[in-house]
């Protein structure tokens, strides 16, 4: 283990242990979020996902952000101390590059590439912008974890279990086999040439200290909060977003993945393999229950117009969350849950012997 | 912790924590199996499930098998060192009281009442016919977990995830997410009776010392063990099951929750909150592609005929497993397998603290 951490402090070296991250949630973790998460001795990261037009104003505020924090932080060959998170299925590649070159971003984290031969563009253009850019790649099961591992060498893998809000693969398995899978059959594999296999992070259903301290058990070198930050001062949603999350309760009954809640926002381009997890609403509910993709669209455009009013269990806004989602009741800011995640782990991992 | 653990002591004299449980698999964990968990400091639970008309021949078993050892398992009150799983819908009422009356089980687990009026009769006269006898009642929501400590006051609260193998809530969330939310909700509870509300078990994708790690940090007191004895010597399943959970891989991937199983086999009875996880087979992906239930329900039965042969990828029988399935990788005594977790769990926990 000591290993896996060094090369962690290596190559983030204003990080404490254990690791928190701060899921690149599309549209909803941008600099305020990343910044305040790298501060805290986490890595932060801004998920630009399929739309990385803006990306360049979002590096130009982290980095702003950044340079007036004392004192700054120590980063790896003056990478700037945050990730960017790409949907890479979307994300135009020259362009991202573009950002990467010049901004050269601690990590990138790819998801859901069009195929094979793409993430392998993406990884190898990256490598060439920024050297010490880290390349992370999320994945959802035992197989594809084995073919990212061969064909582009992370240096991290996140293990992303079916319990996590957003999109994922839409059928899997939770952390619990998941991660031990993963992390047997990653650690079988031969490698030719000095690579020595990827670091194993943890997302799906981790919102407080006790998820994130049993991943660290069953294999994970460190964890990703996603849903825990839809409820921090810093997440780019609507009021009436952050009060569903925390309304919900019992996640494991009111969430559900789906793709509905794509259809009705139009969000076109995800494979038949991927959905995304949110809370039930009247538009799933309405749905299942037979109503044309047009009507519930239909119904889900008036609603937009509702703002905040528009989210609720009788209503028919999106809120993707995921099953963790009835853990999590209080806004607090992305720094103090970093801290508190952190700090619990300690106590528990520490504490864990008296279990005995 | 360390009351709930003089508890777990005190009605189960003869186990060693921490605490691993046999699942009582229905028609798969018969007195052979439950006999060896409960001698190697488990405990051992024979799945009634919905027939009880042959409970007797295998409580008797059970106890001939226990007369044998020496030296004899303490128990509390004489009760008999093993436990009796009920799958209450089906299960005829007065038929099990009098065989827990007569053969006194340490434990009885009830799981999916028709009501709970239902499970308030089988608690209150089970309490009645053998008071020693210890109500575990196993549950999948946080809604399912008030409703059912509010009423029947259960011992032990078994926590299923929705990776668990066979039956259970056909919508729900892992225990990453779930047992957190179940601790918090029932420690919240006030109870003005005295109770002091349940110990609470994991169940669901644990198949290992690292999954049963987690379990313990997400706030369990002990574990169920389902899929991973499914691959012991004392399962009472065919060769073929038995080679498909081994060849099995990638869980998440290649097991489903569905009803398919159920109605191909003719099990009807299961209310429609419920259904079943089971390995991808072809008469699941002949279901999903529009086959008829009367044609998929004939294949099926030719299937049957052809034994151990019947079991495959490519073939028809049912193989219930959970997400965990590709973990489980070699066929070993029940007794042995429980020893193995127990021992990996003392030095997980008690090692967690070199994770930091």
């Amino acid at each position: 283990m000591a290993s896996t951490l060094d090369t962690l402090r290596r190559d983030y070296p204003w990080i404490q242990t254990p690791l928190v991250v701060g899921a690149p949630m599309r549209l909803i973790a941008l600099a305020d979020m990343a910044v305040e998460i790298s501060k805290a001795g986490g890595i932060g990261f801004i998920g630009a996902g399929t739309d990385v037009s803006d990306l360049d104003q979002h590096l130009d505020k982290a980095t702003s952000l950044l340079s007036s924090h004392a004192p700054s932080l120590p980063s790896s060959n003056s990478t700037l101390p945050v990730g960017v998170g790409f949907i890479n299925w979307g994300a135009d590649l020259p362009l991202a590059i573009q950002s990467i070159a010049k901004y050269r971003p601690a990590a990138t984290w790819f998801f859901a590439p069009s195929s094979l031969d793409s993430l392998k563009e993406w990884t190898s253009r990256t490598r060439q912008a920024s050297p010490s850019t880290r390349i992370w790649v999320q994945i959802g099961s035992v197989e594809e974890a084995i073919s990212i591992v061969q064909t582009v060498r992370p240096d991290v893998l996140v293990v992303q279990g079916t319990d996590a809000g957003g999109h994922g693969l839409a059928q899997g398995a939770s952390l619990i086999s998941l991660l031990p899978e993963v992390s047997d059959t990653i650690s079988s594999l031969q490698f030719a040439d000095g690579y020595t296999g990827p670091i194993l992070l943890a997302a799906g259903g981790i919102v407080d200290s006790r998820g994130a301290s049993a991943a660290h058990l069953l294999g994970a070198s460190g964890v990703v909060l996603g849903t825990r930050l839809l409820a921090s001062t810093e997440a780019n949603v609507s009021r009436g977003y952050q009060s569903e999350v925390l309304r919900a309760s019992d996640g494991g009954q009111t969430t559900v993945r789906t793709k509905v809640y794509d259809k009705l926002r139009g969000t076109t381009g995800w494979a038949e393999s991927h959905n995304a997890r949110g809370i039930v609403n009247r538009s799933y509910v309405d749905a299942l229950g037979g109503m044309s993709e047009e009507e519930n669209r239909r119904l889900y455009e008036e609603e937009v117009k509702k703002g905040d009013e528009g989210w609720g269990e009788q209503a028919r806004m999106t809120t993707y969350a995921g099953s963790g989602v009835g853990l999590v009741r209080e806004v607090k800011g992305a720094g103090e849950i970093v801290r508190e995640v952190r700090e619990g782990l300690v106590g528990l991992l520490g504490g864990a012997k008296a279990l005995l």
